[in-house]
């Protein structure tokens, strides 16, 4: 089941510098997790943004709220859920 | 080169109907030729809209209008164009 | 898998008034059918506007697409889809 | 007499986290109780956001604004509230 | 129990001018009927604007719907409910 | 001459509570003696919100616009005024 | 007493082209009026706008509401009013 | 002086081809004339949209004015209007 | 040539307060000193806000931005800049 | 391939001023490199607001997306990118 997450981060910026790369690194990490098990299954940059789009595959609601509220920048980050569903005109 | 294009349509209530049913069919037919050549790489419909969430991959800008403006329900839509760039967590 | 769905109903003034009489009888018994099948398991009427706030119970997005495009006041109706996950607060 | 009730949270970064850890512990409390009083009738949380929707059954606005207002979250949210009315086509 | 309700009236140009001219005197003596009884408390007109801001006074939010709906001019108006509450400055 | 007068509170998280305090019953005086004087002829407070709705009766833009920002909480408030005319149906 | 008056101006496209040239002509002939009064102090086009920002100078919010519902061209307008007071920076 | 404009067109769908066809010819010459003498200095389509962006090089606000209300797509045209100035970073 | 100028003023709660009276001050005599020279027309207050509604008399765009950036408080204002035409029921 | 890029600027208002100086210097000669270098084609200031309009004229999306991060600006400015086509009335 597909869902379009759009993700804004917005990180202070009198934060510590040590700290937040750690968390940007844990980001990373996480995210090319779930991108290997097939769970994250598309990650794309907007042009000039701090933002990204995503497209998710998870069995449920509850396990996408799960995975994106695990995510090391969640708490500096805004999120937009969009739920997909097949297209008849799509050939997949 | 990647695209996010968001397609609301919006067909008036009063329109001929064997028309737009004709319209219909003509853009179904072009999006999987679209779809078949690698240009329209992902179509989804947003859950209970009458929208979709597209990706395309284009040589550039002028590509990728002249796919759109030629879209047969093109009269009848409006679209929200995202440009896209490498994010630097994808494993792709 | 819950979700609420936000329906805002826009009919057109100059509509055939038998039509949409028919058109409304049929939404009601659709809607009364999903409501005894479990699907449809929440509808409230916000106060003063022509919209209610409903609470489906489904599968899949895919599933609640078509149960939503189904309903026969689907082309007179804007509706917001928002997936809902369990809160850590809630007894039930 | 039911009102549905959008809250959303925003606890800035820098906050004591032990202070705001307790204010947690007791908003859960307090939202339990409500619950168990049949008050706070249903609280779901919104998929990947730091947001509920709610729904509360009380006597008056008086009574709901109170119940809200003395929230141990209250000066952390932002809240939006719907009055609610029966829909002719709900079967309950 | 308070409301505040934010009336935009719509009224489409090419509207027949006998049968609106109706619709307006009935929706005059019924509101000026639910002011003598108390439930339409304060009626203002917004000064440039086919518009008006109202107070009702009424037990539950079924009565309010029920009267807001039965408005002869329902048809054409946008409306926004809020919920009021006694403010702990107020005198009275 | 009536103005409706939407004021909407946000005090900073960190400020000094005996400061914000003694602001506060200050705030409390002031509009109370309004009150009396018949200017600041009507206060609500809308449901779930650190706002208020408030009716004044003032002889001109001038005295409206000194008794506002004469308030002791108006470093801390949003406003947005709106004139009001008579309106036809009123019975007043 | 000072108004800020904004009127955007909506003609729909298939109306009766002598029609609103009559309305037009009458239009133009009652804002000079006004102006000649010193009642209208001000009318500036928006560049590029069929809109324009004017200054009226009124006695009362009654009488503004009475001028501006006058208007020929009202029926096809939407205006925005923003009360204005003396500002202590002010030479005049 | 520059300035930039953004063109929205929109053209209703039940308007007579022959006509509005005339109208686009009519607009292409005009525009190619302004560019040819230095007053249109660019023009840029948005992708996927009926709409451009333009710089325009004039004397005078009302020059501006005169030039964009002439367009014989202007009816159908929302506008937007920009006044730039010379950048201290550009080295033009 | 006239132009309209909104200008919100936004004062961070915690600046040193000896610092921002020197730089009101000083605010106060550059408008004034504009007002003397034919340069800033007029400037309303929006009453109930910390806003003003200017109206300026400038030669080119970047005489006014020069003007409007040199103001003391342009660090802490929104503006937003409307240019104005001739209308054709004017007057003047 | 040409983007429009609307940048505003927005530098918090107690950050050191030598730090934010020697950063504003670095993207003075960052632009003007761009500008010699035929990528940033066109940088206008909006009159009246800390910000800009430019024009970029790039090979790809993934070049815009690098060039706009590498600004020395890029953590203190919100930016919007509009991917632009060639227009049929232009004449370039």
């Amino acid at each position: 089941m597909l869902f379009q997450v759009k993700m804004d981060v917005k990180i202070p910026n009198d934060i510590d510098q040590d700290y937040i790369a750690e968390v940007k690194a844990k980001e990373k990490a996480y995210s090319q997790q779930l991108q290997r098990d097939g769970k994250w299954v598309h990650i794309w940059r907007i042009v000039g943004e701090y933002a990204n789009i995503s497209i998710f595959d998870v069995e449920s609601n509850d396990e996408l709220h799960d995975l994106l509220t695990a995510l090391p920048l969640f708490p500096y980050m805004e999120m937009q859920v969009t739920p997909l569903a097949k297209h008849y005109s799509s050939i997949k």
